[in-house]
């Protein structure tokens, strides 16, 4: 008799690497440790009051089925918010209103993608992304960025000598989780043209589209190229409106056979969740632009903070991030998974610790993230002095063993 | 230059058969026709108070994300609820909540099958499911159920020779949305033998479980094996608690390999929603057992006012269904989907007309569903008679075409 067995797929795809050191962290803190979360991108900031005040209006009496391209309201809201902010013009008709961007980036690898195709990503990538790709039976295809330039987008070259018949889009991340390197006009318009030479996708994952500091202003790949069939919009409103748990993202392109094709998958789920999508039209309708600027203020106070805390530890290589809250880091560490499993499990400073990332598990080339680990500043700033004093300490105790 | 493309399976993805028509539907409604919706399985019924209720009681000022595998508490509340209603005792720890059943269906295909393998289904059959194959890769193989003896079981024999080195697994989905047949506690034993003897999976949906009607009582494939490596349910509070657009399910299993990967495969798209979750918690553990007996003694009603209806036309091959809220019958049209075309945009009667699903769209063999459609009596007792109704006179005046 064949013995019971689960797929190869289901075996062979890695866990969370946000995830993966979790019970440490849940063995700490009952132990009576506090555990500083910077492994995580869940930021502490309040969700809107205008998302609870939708929620309370929602007085249906059937919690029904909404559509399966979502909730008429929320795509114009979201248009509008666009619109307004990014001074462009979009329709509501070219958003698809997804379970959270992940939803979004799988029903857009469907869409585009046979099993066995690529698409071109930048390592370190969101760790995700290899997750979808599992689920679609995707390859992807890496091209490293480097810590030494601040993981600006690789040289011309190499992205382009990645491209085979078997590609079928470029994915961009920017401002990008988890180096937070924020892309420029110029690498943005290579990666179109890039694209539009070749006749393949171009995929932006802009969900972190608000938060850049210093003297950028926020860029979507659509103030460059307004209508194209061949860009794909990823945005949510998670991180923005500090609503992860509401699980609102969409896609958003002008190419209307791309929306056609993703809703028939998406019809299979039936619809994302009603009243979510109810309260986050009722939010993007009445909230002020005021509330973004000032969650933005706040990620640059802690941004500093981290930055200029880790500059100040030997042989810690940190680079100042430009936009969304993570950086990666160089730690005088052989093996960063190493550190941060000593730091949770057998080291702690009056009575804290810090939990961060291993950055092995956000690239494709493992090994070039051994002694790296990605920083999510979503603490406040006496926090994150806190959380870096920690390692500081914890670094230094970890050179002694 | 290559041309841009879509994916294969992005364009073989067939739309939605209860949507399809949706357009005609809203073309009727503008010109001033009132719609029966027979076609989808949207229950009018209010969802329960005690649900608005934990909406209201949700007091976190973050909205953040959830666990992966689900709110610890809707995890034990829903393992409260199956153990009371059925006698049975489940453990908290064996269920992983998904976004609606279609979550739970995908991860498990991802997580049994790789791609090209073979899952065993009933044929008509959920619709849906042809989607969540598409995404997974899956191949499923029909075994046809028969009108004649009101979709029972096929024979055994019929059943077992189907299995191939490649099959993975049986879904069955019981009480069964498109039929409404109930599997006996006898067919269920059969087929967990049958699973035994070749070492696959039995998923058994059990959304409808407790619809069931004259002496049936709600029987789960756990009440006949509590604790296999082999089985693995569906479930779901969409039409239990008319909580459709919640989007609340879960898969349920003891097999705790199954749940490990499927947690690997659910980490990837982070979470469920968080609200809905906490609001499904509260409901579940404060919900008296007579909102869900007073629902199912409505549906009875319905059923009979169905039945007794159809039963009265000519020509109408109708059985009495025994559960669910759906029933597939035989019309004395050469081409169901062309009735139900022109039910939606050349008749009506005093102002009225019916939308029915044609059944092609629920089986994998199209052909055995030419002449059949499914009807959902998602509504109350006279409009139920009222569709009926128009549905006779149109069926006089197509004949007469």
């Amino acid at each position: 008799m064949p013995k019971l067995r689960l797929s190869n797929r289901g075996r062979n795809t890695p866990p969370s690497p946000i995830r993966k050191l979790a019970p440490l962290a849940a063995k700490a803190k009952k132990s009576g440790i506090h555990v500083y979360h910077l492994n995580i991108g869940q930021p502490d900031i309040e969700s809107p009051r205008e998302f609870f005040d939708g929620l309370a209006a929602y007085k249906d009496k059937v919690v029904a089925y909404e559509q399966s391209q979502g909730n008429e309201g929320l795509c114009a809201a979201w248009s509008n918010y666009i619109n307004r902010t990014l001074k462009i013009r979009t329709r509501p008709e070219h958003f698809l209103i997804t379970t959270g961007a992940s939803e979004a980036l799988v029903f857009i690898f469907m869409t585009c993608c046979d099993p066995g195709d690529e698409i071109i990503i930048f390592d370190p990538t969101y760790a995700n992304y290899l997750g979808f790709a599992a689920i679609a039976g995707v390859h992807l295809v890496p091209v490293l960025s480097n810590l030494d330039d601040n993981f600006a987008l690789p040289a011309h070259k190499e992205i382009e000598q990645k491209i085979t018949n078997r590609t079928r889009a470029i994915l961009l991340c920017s401002p990008n989780n988890p180096t937070g390197t924020v892309c420029t006009e110029q690498e943005l318009r290579f990666l179109y043209e890039l694209c539009e030479e070749n006749n393949i996708f171009l995929i932006v994952d802009e969900t972190y589209r608000e938060f850049v500091y210093d003297d950028r202003k926020p860029l979507s790949i659509l103030n460059l190229v307004p209508e194209s069939d061949l860009v794909i919009v990823v945005d949510s409103l998670s991180k923005r409106f500090s609503l992860c748990g509401a699980r609102i993202g969409c896609l958003l392109t002008s190419n209307e056979d791309v929306i056609a094709t993703a809703l028939k998958i998406a019809q299979a789920r039936l619809a994302a969740p009603t009243i979510d999508q109810f309260a986050a039209a009722y939010m993007l309708n009445r909230i002020q632009d005021d509330y973004l600027e000032n969650v933005r203020k706040e990620f640059l106070l802690r941004r500093d903070a981290l930055y200029h805390s880790l500059k100040q530890i030997p042989g810690v290589e940190a680079h100042k991030p430009m936009g969304a809250f993570y950086t990666v880091v160089g730690l005088p560490v052989e093996n960063a998974e190493d550190f941060a499993t000593f730091l949770l499990s057998q080291f702690s400073l009056n009575g804290k610790t810090t939990f961060i990332a291993p950055a092995a598990g956000f690239y494709m080339q493992n090994e070039q993230g051994l002694k790296k680990a990605r920083f999510a500043y979503v603490l406040n700033k006496s926090e994150i002095e806190g959380a870096i004093e920690v390692l500081a300490a914890g670094l230094e105790r970890y050179s002694q063993k």
